[in-house]
């Protein structure tokens, strides 16, 4: 029975799990902790926590499960600090997008018969936009939450329970568990989140270069052009350290969208055209 | 008083206009024509038109507005035929998502005192797939309709008169009507409507290569991944004529994507990738 959980990080994926867990009938405690304090006060205010916690550290200590939902080098570092001080009677479990450095800090720092056990998570699910305030009950709901366990992992019974006891609760808040191996991960989310990120960004700031001075022509673009740049509003803060993190697999899916655009360049009056519409055709049927 | 409107092509768009006027109450009669007899049946099923024609010629002779809502070279082709047959009591329009060469083509063929007005409108509306059973009544609500009219043409007195009727019904039917010249609206429409089209194709056919042989992984994806590829599905048929047409300007935009994308890939480690979202941030804040 977990009684009681640690949310380090209230911004929009942290106060949506506090939401989901409460609209899945969690009835343990929910502590809460924030870097900004407006962010901690908000999620309690929307009964997304039940309290806030002076730290991180002490939020953990005092819990059975620690959430860290915050960016990727924060969750490293957060990982650093917790490991020594929790004990196999813990576990501590996070949402970052990118998956092999922390596998990897998790081998290293944690998941031993003697130390708090570590699940690395990564819910597929978001919104352009972040903060407490646009947290929602359902954002997990039909979304895929993937696992990278690593099988060599020697953990304790109550570290194991612990970790099933989780993956229990994201099935409850209406998530698709799915496990994957770290390394694997990263290459995958390259082309399925990575691609279409950095693609919607870059679309939207050259659009913003040549007609950004008249807004009117956002109008005439219509849904199309609404659904292809509505990801260009989605932050530096979360995007920068998975542009780190998975550097050279981004970059390799960059390189190849590029060299598929000129294609399409070249061959806008050549029966290529036909080819890489029924190609992409293809995608969207199966 | 309009009481007889030919619509030149039942798929998506001629089917949704017929319905559109009839929902915004136009009580004269509509005859379809369509080359595919499956289209005009399945129009008239739905009531998006009132009978169907025997060839396009015939029925928009008995017609004072002719909709060509065909491809664009169709259009034009369907354009030398009209201008052969109609004297200046009709009207034809047209819905074709080029117009420099539509424009040019009713300068040489229409629009003196003499012979029938052409009034060149582009609808930005659609789905990403066709067919007179995906038909909408509503499909223009909120959507901006594109003239191309050129100043220099003279018109009858009854051709300007039917030419404001065919604006007054485009507004009912909950279009904004928007004038513009037609090389600047190929110009435009490259940007804001090509560009992201070309780029979902890309997109799609790329990750068919990459990812296709494992559909679960466009679960994975999410809503990002399904909004930044849905116009993979728009068909060659429609996308040829475009890219045919509107070759300079798709090239320029295209080629400018890739030059984007290229410094993002070259920059994921520094912080110029900030200045990139920033950018793109403020594209879908203004």
């Amino acid at each position: 029975m977990i009684e009681r959980i640690a949310i380090l990080g209230t911004g929009l994926l942290g106060t949506s799990v506090g939401l989901a867990l409460r609209a899945a009938g969690f009835r343990g405690s929910i502590v809460g902790w924030n870097r900004g304090p407006e962010g901690a006060q908000q999620a309690l205010a929307m009964h997304a926590i039940d309290s806030i916690a002076g730290n991180p550290i002490e939020a953990a200590h005092t819990c059975q499960i620690t959430l860290l939902a915050v960016p990727i080098y924060p969750t490293l570092d957060l990982m650093e600090q917790l490991s020594a001080v929790l004990g196999p009677e813990h576990l501590v479990t996070d949402v970052g997008s990118t998956k092999a450095q922390i596998t990897a800090a998790a081998t290293r720092l944690f998941n031993t018969p003697e130390r708090a056990a570590f699940l690395p998570g990564h819910p597929m699910a978001g919104k352009e936009r972040g903060g407490a305030e646009l947290g929602d009950a359902n954002l997990f709901r039909g979304a895929v939450w993937l696992f990278t366990d690593d099988p060599a992992w020697q953990r304790s019974t109550t570290a194991a329970s612990l970790a099933a006891s989780w993956r229990e609760l994201v099935s409850a808040v209406g998530a698709r568990v799915i496990d994957i191996d770290s390394v694997r991960h990263d290459e995958m989310v390259a082309w399925v989140s990575h691609l279409p990120q950095f693609t919607a960004t870059a679309l939207s700031a050259l659009l913003e270069d040549e007609v950004g001075y008249a807004p009117e022509l956002k109008d005439v673009g219509g849904r199309a052009l609404r659904e292809m740049t509505r990801l260009g509003a989605s932050p530096y803060s979360m995007w920068r350290d998975i542009a780190s993190t998975n550097t050279v697999a981004v970059e390799r899916a960059l390189m190849k969208l590029e060299q598929r655009l000129a294609h399409i360049r070249e061959n806008l009056r050549t029966p290529e055209l036909r080819e890489e519409f029924e190609r992409a055709n293809k995608f969207r049927r199966d």
